[in-house]
């Protein structure tokens, strides 16, 4: 990535809508449908498998993994380390959503032990599950975020020097770093707090797009302006939080080029 | 079934409404709440049950079964063969959905095996699924459906006459085809394609025709037929995928006798 | 409870949400997203999981259990064991939903069991699925209610009596009982009967106001009359069951004490 003028949106997204990547996602049961939808909102097809005897071939055909550990088991994960290698050993980027990390240790342990066996292209979490990955003191609320002993950047950059995967942290703002370069995408609404899988659809979006572009800086960048956008267009008409669930990805399946040129909102901060 | 003014489907929506008949699922967690809600909006009574204790019991209680392979496992499959048997041997018509048939050799083999060991009253798939299962040459794309080596019809019609099973094929035009007689079913929306569920809704509708109609064929027709009028009136209202899943279970539930008169777009080949 | 100026439901909705607890799920897959929601509009924070190898550390952070075998397994019921015993020794509140308790031997003999092996605090069922707890006879209709051979209300209290809950029997009117006092709440909407998870929604928002209220029979009422009051503001603006679960949930979160105020009614009867 050089300059903002790389980051081309409305392009990335035509190019998303016309290819109509498969996402494998081996995810919870409570936002799955979401999941799915969203997927097809932003211009993707989803596909959700987690049979220890599939999944592999399942992945094999996809162009983008999201190992979501929301309503984890260990049958589960080890279908995710199935998954993994294989994506691994076919360059299909694999996100990771280490949900609830923190919560317990069976939560804690898988999420870290997946960053171990696998090459995990994006981590995404709120503040306080990338900071628990990062070995950083933090609360956690159940699946939500709690006080972290750190600033979110701080523990991102942590976690990304760590593992070599893009982090991303979403939030009031959201921030993305790989180990020299943080964008903070401002925008969203508080609304997506008073759903259930707002930072579910977050990783199916960046998923979305990283199975069509390769840097996971930009691909991150895209997915969250987007996300973004439509937050702050759904958070206008809606009267509640499932009038804005249901405004928030139809307003994903009705971006335009010119709705994100007029909202997209984010700055570049580059370390030496 | 004689002539078309064989199918009075106000009457049989009357019927089904009346007798609430109770439709046993085993089925996918992505659309599972979609099937469970759009079995109550046409008139029937959902039920989900999946563990091996007690799917027999389930299904001995229940009018029709949907077994839908979506997210299926092996302990999955087994639930299905028990239930299967039971609904066999009770005269409880099965309804089949090979979801992602073709995708992975686990979702083939076990829908295969499904048709094999029990006696499936419909199968509904999209086309690539439905050829497949015929072996004939089909893409998959994911769950979704991609090109095949012949015409829907005449992969659905090897089919019925493989299984002896009524076969239905979803698309842009639906087929419903025995041995005999081929019913293609117009109308619908494309924004069905948008929404996760579309096929899965079908199956759950169809099943609840089937309980209260033994030709399938007569079910089948009612069935999308409904379907298809609902997905046409929500069309017209809706702003975006989500809004349009919500109007169309609302539609089904609104459904009148004048509703479906004025829509209801069907024609029938009989074969010799 | 002495008297009926003590169940000051604003006010405990006010500390419901400015506590936000954490309210663990074990539940079925059908209706799972809904609970989550409901929980977030009442203004506390869900968290589903079910591997037993975290239930027990999931349960010590939470104030509140929920136990729903909508769509049990073996597994699934031993994990809810062990939540249930970490929940008794820390004095977590434990709700029950015996869904399906009736319909097949699995299911009413896991609510047996988990009523015999844990200290449960509140028992919701429908009628019959109440009355099938209490060895009264009764029908079922898949999971939903069926004739029983008594009054609702003597149902609930043999129940009460035999285990210690106070029970909680959702209808066209709602009951809530311990062995001195029932509580009969009006209001409410038939439209809920035609959406699925109205019963799994009454259950996750008694759980959440159990967890800020030690009395049950004060917590149930809260949750009752919060519930039946955006029923009915719910019903008023609805075109049909999807529009109107949209509505149901965004009416919880918009409620206020003045709409509470202008629509609570309940009555109490005491037994000597």
């Amino acid at each position: 990535m050089n300059t903002e003028k790389d980051i081309n949106i409305p392009k990335m997204l035509e190019t998303l809508r016309k290819t109509r990547p498969i996402i494998h996602h081996i995810t919870n049961y409570v936002t799955v449908n979401d999941c799915a939808n969203v997927t097809l909102a932003i211009g993707a097809a989803p596909v959700m498998a987690h049979a220890k005897e599939e999944v592999a071939e399942m992945t094999s055909i996809s162009s983008a993994l999201v190992l979501n550990i929301g309503t984890l088991d260990p049958a589960q994960i080890e279908s995710m380390l199935i998954s993994g290698k294989t994506a691994n050993e076919k360059n299909i980027p694999v996100i990771l959503d280490p949900c609830g990390a923190g919560a317990t240790t069976l939560r804690t342990e898988s999420a870290k032990k997946l960053i171990k066996d696998l090459k995990i292209t994006i981590i995404k979490g709120n503040a306080s599950e990338i900071a628990t990955l990062a070995d950083i003191d933090a609360e956690t609320h159940g699946v939500e975020s709690g006080a972290i002993n750190t600033t979110p950047e701080h523990a991102a950059r942590i976690l990304a020097e760590k593992t070599g995967a893009t982090i991303i942290i979403t939030g009031k703002e959201d921030i993305i770093t790989d180990k020299t370069t943080t964008i903070t995408i401002r925008g969203g609404s508080p609304m997506t707090g008073k759903i259930t899988g707002g930072g579910c659809m977050a990783a199916s979006i960046t998923a979305s797009f990283a199975s069509i572009e390769k840097d996971p800086l930009i691909a991150g960048t895209a997915a969250l302006t987007c996300f973004n956008v439509a937050q702050q267009l759904a958070e206008k008409k809606s009267t509640g939080p499932m009038d804005y669930r249901k405004n928030l990805i139809d307003e994903l399946y009705n971006l335009t080029p010119e709705k994100i040129k007029d909202h997209q909102n984010y700055e570049k901060t580059r370390y030496s």
